[in-house]
């Protein structure tokens, strides 16, 4: 089992690495905010995100070490974690909650006329209240607040050894989850048991906890694949989805299992088995050089058809969704040690089938990191 | 037991009370993008917000109906929920993720020179691309995105009668989960393995799912109480600490339980019994009419002292945490349907320990949503 935690030395790297890209961007430190790049820079892992009431600040400078600007109940555990520069306030504080000492802090280690990186594109969003953060601008004056040069895009979309190890990690757990199924999930059962069931089934395995569980059920296809689950039990002919993101130490996998209730239809084993050749026609070219767009292509050329899903998979590793997305726009160029999910989706006659597994880019081509689902859809 | 969702007449008033609320501050629309802000005016219920790769949009418009801007992916559901309004884009766009789209159905439903409310005050945050926000304030010409005039704040702290009874409910499905706690947690326990066990536990007693877990354990206290479970078994003299915010159809319980792990020291008897007096100093005087300062004044006076949690207390309900705060500078007038967490905590030689409990404030008074603990703390 992967040892919890990062070394030192990986943090050293990764503020190595960030220095040089502000260097070459020009951005005297960067300003972030939200849990996944706050946790990047320093290891610091919490539930506590969960409660919105709190703005987090760290801040990267273009020498030197990471500053954290934090609520004082987060010193202890930032602490523990190894930042040692830790500016704390009294949060809440309803007149000046952090914006004043964020200020200053950011005047201290930012010359003035200098440029200071806030994460601001795609599937990025500032993690604070957006009152303050103007008055943050104000407050900084000649210094400038601008994006981030997609600096944090370009980091996180490319995963260390030892956190893909967490990755491969909570893919086995969820592994072990989704082959307990038959103990939980049969004809006359409601969906919504199955769901708490295997929220249970992935805890008892080793999850750390379970922040995404979706899917479906219904007659060879599911009426969409983000709705709760239904109290309808599961009947014969069903077919039966389930789709998590468990997290172990702070990383997560992404992929889905489908069964058939009873003897599959034809349709339900033809559509099932075309989603797992999609899989595996992107899984075969998948090696760096070709783009997040080529494996969409080749998924493409299998299904020979879209859903209303928007993408046919995408990066994960400290978020259940990461950069890039396999749609044909999107021409990221893969390297190794991309983390990615292959989902393709088919509509049938009455919904939706998708399937998914999760691979990792390697020197020479992929690695399936999900122990990989049978050609036939398994039946309970 | 409480149903699930809601009735369509409930959100048409959360709508008209929105409504009036614009029209006495000059706002054309609000300009919504979170999770529970667009659940509120919907019901738009799915733990796909764990995906942070898609903005999503809802517009309220100061006369007629809600219109949703949203990733196709999600219209099946949003059209169930009762939007009849909804536009949609295949998301993710790298050159255009809905920004054009949003711009023009805010330009459809707000006449120029009119002001479109974000909020922007204190627990709140806009959850889209910085960027693609400046983007559509550029679209919007002559139209202004202002501050919603704290609008969504105004509305949420106060709860209906539906809303109290889903929070209700969480809170009897974490009591009863926190009364199996001595069938997983003695001497030699591991602390990481309560804490799974312990999630499990909730969900087999009926919750959807556990967002929050947090605790800890100690000679006579724990270091803080937002850390990871560590894998230190417990050991006689320890407290433990556990404190869940699950989630029943939507709405959160917020409150903690202590135990000691063979007898408790004289301190921990002492502080655990001060730290009820608290919550029920609080709860004698909370009525319509004080304010969150009084309750933290009643708690402050029977603590003699403060930790460095920043308060003694705060709202819930769709959200872990919700304003307001218990604070001195808090003068939030306690209104009927108002729920709310009193949490004391004291320092002890070495380290924390805090309790909490869920109350909601009646015509008269108020009344204990969570099960109440026993001044003596509990043996394992």
């Amino acid at each position: 089992m992967s040892p919890r935690g990062f070394s030192a030395s990986e943090f050293r790297s990764r503020l190595t690495r960030a220095q040089a890209y502000m260097t070459r961007h020009g951005l005297a430190a960067l300003l972030l905010t939200t849990e996944p790049e706050v946790r990047y820079f320093t290891g610091y892992l919490t539930r506590f995100w969960e409660s919105p009431t709190r703005p987090w600040f760290l801040i990267v400078p273009a020498t030197g070490s990471v500053v954290a600007v934090i609520p004082s109940i987060g010193a202890p555990l930032m602490a523990r974690a190894g930042v040692a520069d830790i500016r704390t306030w009294s949060a809440p504080n309803l007149a000046d909650d952090g914006v004043t000492l964020l200020a200053e802090t950011l005047k201290e280690l930012v010359p003035s006329g200098e440029r200071i990186g806030v994460p601001d594109g795609h599937e990025t969003h500032l993690r604070m209240p957006l009152a303050d953060f103007e008055r943050v601008r104000e407050l900084l004056g000649s210094r400038k607040l601008v994006g981030d040069a997609g600096i944090l895009r370009r980091m996180r979309m490319t995963k260390s050894d030892a956190e893909i190890a967490k990755i491969e990690q909570a893919c086995a757990i969820a592994g072990r989850a989704f082959a307990r199924v038959p103990e939980i999930a049969r004809a006359g059962v409601p969906l919504e048991d199955v769901f708490r069931r295997f929220q249970m089934l992935c805890l008892e395995e080793g999850a750390d906890w379970v922040p995404y569980l979706a899917g479906g059920a219904g007659p060879e296809g599911y009426d969409d694949v983000i709705s709760p689950a239904s109290p309808r039990p599961l009947a014969q002919g069903d077919v039966l989805m389930l789709d998590t993101g468990l997290v172990w130490d702070g990383y997560f996998c992404d992929f889905d299992r489908n069964w058939s209730i009873g003897r599959p239809s034809s349709e339900t084993r033809e559509v099932h088995g075309r989603l797992i050749d999609a899989t595996r026609a992107a899984f075969e070219i998948a090696a760096p050089g070709r783009t997040a767009a080529d494996l969409h292509a080749a998924m493409s050329k299998v299904l020979g058809g879209e859903t209303g899903a928007g993408r046919l998979g995408h990066g994960l590793g400290m978020s259940l969704t990461e950069w890039p997305s396999l749609i044909p726009s999107d021409t990221t160029v893969l390297e190794p040690g991309m983390v990615l999910t292959l989902e393709p989706g088919l509509d049938t006659a009455t919904g939706v089938l998708v399937h998914e597994e999760n691979i990792v880019i390697t020197a020479t081509g992929a690695r399936y990191l999900s122990p990989v689902a049978p050609v036939e859809v398994p039946v309970l």
